[in-house]
């Protein structure tokens, strides 16, 4: 039975990291798609959004077995209930991969962004890719370095999205009404994104530390 | 150990009832505070989440020690998974209506939304107060006739919310750039309410027949 058992947590284990690098995968090929408007590879993306939501779903249901027919405690618990919560965090993350490359799709042929706030998504992007790849790196070791760079990443990713919109504000911000509107809604999907990177990390590091870190609340 | 289980899912139901009331509660100020530039107002929105995110924690906590001392199976494991569920969809709108309310304390003492819009925000909110009500009551009752009105709603705020983008885009819409944020921010916060307001009803539906109602993926 306890043998049953360790192979199913470690299970759950495996797949929540599956589900992380296809996370991981899809918001680069999302961000590459947006940065160069390769609506093929935006379709891409938003197909592969289905194997991350199967995956959660059958992660979820084998989470719930595993509750019913072993009745965890302590850590093993908590272990799951956590799985349960990064799963629905990860997902998130997924979707909002899709949310990126619609707005590619949307656009095509035209660029999402003007040229003149590049720099600024640009930067954003790849601090979510590196937020999903630390992500992916944390379930796998648990070192809590990762889940400290994770916050970094984040908290400059807060800043890039204030600056989106002091951008929007000054005098020489001469784009359309329905670009600006592009804008706006991209630079949240990406706060968001790293958001929910920052939701995974924190349950990652109460599961290791036991320690739940309150801290302001996420927008 | 059968009656203590009884009373402590009892409980939980009944925690999850007063969160879905606060949560209505908060949307009808933060709306009433958006439409009528309330600063007041707004600012006792933004308060009051942290009572919201209090009692989720309460709640989650409740649920896991249930899970831990009951070894609950079957619909009772179910239903607290549901409850976990539910009460993390339930602090979003609270998150949702603290934002809207921020938006109206951080223009004020403008309103956020230019007149020939409002009526577009007007209906929007209504609908999303009247979910926040359904909601509640879904719970209490367990009335599945009320999850389609939910759905119902939704799928009016999404035709609502697009309506906003078309809005902008229309060659009479001379609004400011920092205005055009704002109701593109404004319009997303409403419509995600209600896709949360979406997600409880789903789950109270599956709870009530076991049947998962796939359907189309919630922005």
């Amino acid at each position: 039975m306890r043998k049953v058992f360790q192979a199913e947590l470690h299970q759950i284990g495996e797949e929540l990291i599956e589900i992380s690098q296809l996370v991981s995968e899809a918001m680069q090929k999302a961000t590459s798609a947006f940065e160069s408007a390769d609506t093929e590879l935006a379709q891409e993306v938003i197909a592969a959004d289905a194997r991350i939501d199967f995956l959660q779903n059958d992660l979820d249901e084998r989470a719930i077995d595993v509750l019913a027919l072993q009745g965890p405690v302590a850590s093993d618990l908590r272990m799951i209930v956590g799985a349960l919560r990064m799963s629905a965090s990860l997902e998130r993350m997924g979707d909002l991969a899709r949310h990126i490359a619609q707005l590619a799709r949307l656009r095509f042929p035209d660029n999402v962004i003007p040229e003149s706030i590049r720099p600024t998504f640009a930067e954003m992007a790849e601090l979510d890719i590196a937020i999903t790849a630390k992500v992916t790196e944390l379930l796998e070791t648990r070192n809590l370095e990762l889940s400290n760079e994770v916050y970094a990443h984040n908290a400059r990713i807060n800043e890039l999205h204030a600056g989106v919109f002091k951008a929007i504000a000054a005098a020489d911000w001469d784009a359309s009404s329905p670009t600006t509107v592009d804008v706006t809604l991209a630079s949240r999907y990406f706060e968001r994104f790293a958001d929910h990177g920052v939701s995974v990390a924190r349950k990652v590091t109460y599961l290791v530390t036991g320690e739940w870190q309150p801290s302001a609340p996420l927008n």
